[in-house]
């Protein structure tokens, strides 16, 4: 089936959710059909993408033998798998040395600390004799993470207060590979999204703060209330270590702002949650830049449009509300972009985004909250 | 396979081109999975909708069984049987009344007489006497148009200046339904969209001014170079005529401005190509509006975001230039948008279309016509 589609550029995309449906959208505006490999015709991307092959990640290999380039939305790659692919020519973007990068912490860490970037002290955590040592040199509280990246919707951090907290969590995360980072002083946090074509060239959009809640993102607003020479900081660094990584397409490096300066969190080597505004308030989505990287086109501006502009995402609720069930009341409020991702509720998941530009940035978040609010059946506060 | 995908809100797109391509991506930015019902795998709208029926347009009934909603991207319609599924409980919008003003010009011109909207001196062309009864009272030259509305690719109207001309035409054109119109002293020719839920709560897109050559539409510039008199008699003249036609979902009405004022020229009962600018230059594109009518959900915003916006279409040329092997050079076209629609190169087929949003017009219209220059392999003048 995916022969039979016309397409002067194959371009593969691997991927379920939003991210690969998105990017599906931005490739079909430039007259690219795509093929996708999702997981199950109900999935969000497959409900936008004709002729899915639908199979474990896995087949990786049929499928990019029918593609010319090969990207994709999430970091539950086989690293084996890619670097083989690679070897035999298949063209991977990013590719296995980005890859690794975004899915290994640990490794992404050492990478970022052998080239001076600013990151938490951290270490590897085998067993509780790890904690105990690190918890002497740095205190409490300290941070728990999964080595693993688990993509966009998994929670992947802890922080524990003491040891006994620490003993819980490593208990209950048993068969993870985990580690531990100093707790850091958080004053805001920051994304900072680059498109980077092959051989370098490489564009940033500008730096957004994003508002945290339950271990999930909530609100994304842009710009980030930080002063100039942060967000150069911000802007450069992130620049830099897309060089760093030979990073092909969008990576997303995500900062701490602590009261001891900027500190690297971690990179996704994708498009990013805190990047949809760019739908809206950019000449060029990310998604679209992330098409044209890839595909080693020229890139398009990134600047924002709007004075002010924020993103609320739409998270499924412990009440089974389907936002899609309450569009109308969304779409009545004025000026909000609406986007829902197809996805079966479920509490906890991220079943779409709201968008609102504006002057200022009060009454852009005001209106994102309000459709945000009707899409979730909440009472207006 | 359509009755698999889950979609709360089954709307159903007819349609193989690039209308029907983008009204798919505007649902599914909502959330919304349409079903399409297209022609062939190939179609651009295919290429950008999974599950799509290939099926004839008289298979109408089975596919309108599966979905709530029916729309339709052209005006090949067979009209008794959408009168017959409507009797039958079917909601096709724009419905009967209004496709069937579409469709049929000489009905669409007694409507638009009957309630006194100025239209061009017109007449039934049955056959010679016809025309020289008419050229008696109008003189030369004249105008003979198609009855039938083709869609969008179609051309449909000759300028003929004697009777030996007209003959040619007629003959050239036998088995087709004429009719002939006085030929309008066109100072420039203008389109206003509206988009118009059931009920009648409607909002206009800025009045478009269309740049025709050989019969096609090449350039749109949005505002149009008239006066604001002009501009609202043409917007209020466009939502009463969607008015009268009880119209559902975005209908085109297009304008001459003349020596002797605003005249009526035709109305297209779908989102149209002088409103694809309103993709980047409107806060809801002339595609999600359609989707929100139709579904009888609020309609967004409609104003423009740019002082000036140009559109250029992308048309196939007498050499088969496939404009996606120029995608490079004119992504290169710092800030023009480029959209190509996945169909095969024809000579003087619609392939893609080019908008940049500007300060000023000169400036939008430079980069648009440069992007699509270099989609067309022509060297900059």
């Amino acid at each position: 089936m995916p022969n039979e589609l016309p397409a002067i550029y194959p371009l593969g995309i691997v991927g379920s959710g939003q991210i690969a449906r998105m990017l599906h959208s931005a490739a079909v505006q430039l007259g690219i059909t795509p093929r996708l490999m999702a997981e199950d015709s109900g999935d969000s991307a497959a409900l936008a993408a004709p002729g899915a092959s639908f199979r474990h990640p896995d087949a990786l290999s049929s499928f990019a033998e029918v593609c010319e380039v090969v990207t994709f939305e999430h970091e539950r790659v086989d690293l084996g798998l890619v670097r083989y692919l690679e070897e035999a020519g298949a063209v991977i973007r990013p590719g296995s040395t980005t890859l690794r990068a975004a899915m290994d912490k640990t490794h992404q860490r050492r990478i970022l600390l052998n080239r001076a970037f600013n990151v938490p002290p951290f270490a590897e955590l085998r067993g509780p004799d790890d904690m105990l040592d690190f918890a002497e040199m740095f205190g409490w509280p300290m941070v728990i993470k999964s080595v693993r990246s688990g993509g966009q919707a998994d929670r992947g951090s802890w922080v524990v207060d003491n040891e006994r907290d620490a003993l819980r969590v490593m208990a209950e995360q048993v068969g993870r590979d985990l580690m531990i980072e100093a707790f850091q002083p958080i004053v805001k946090e920051l994304v900072v999204l680059v498109a980077r074509r092959p051989g370098g060239n490489a564009r940033c959009y500008p730096v957004a703060e994003t508002v945290n809640a339950d271990g999930a993102c909530r609100e994304i607003r842009i710009p980030a209330a930080i002063g100039s020479r942060i967000a150069t900081e911000a802007m450069e660094t992130a620049r830099r270590i897309a060089g760093e990584l030979d990073a092909v397409g969008v990576i997303a490096v995500e900062f701490f702002l602590t009261t001891d300066g900027l500190v690297v969190n971690e990179i996704a080597a994708r498009p990013h949650n805190a990047g949809h505004h760019t739908i809206e308030n950019a000449p060029t989505s990310q998604f679209e830049n992330h098409v044209r990287a890839i595909l080693d086109f020229p890139l398009g501006p990134t600047h924002a449009l709007a004075k002010a502009c924020v993103t609320v995402n739409v998270i499924g609720g412990i009440e089974t509300v389907d936002p899609a069930v309450h569009l109308a009341e969304a779409l009545a409020v004025e000026g909000a972009h609406i986007h829902l991702y197809g996805k079966r509720p479920r509490p906890g998941r991220k079943l779409g985004h709201v968008t609102a530009l504006g002057d200022d940035m009060d009454q852009a978040r005001e209106l994102a909250r309000r459709a945000e609010g009707a899409l979730m059946n909440r009472r207006p506060a």
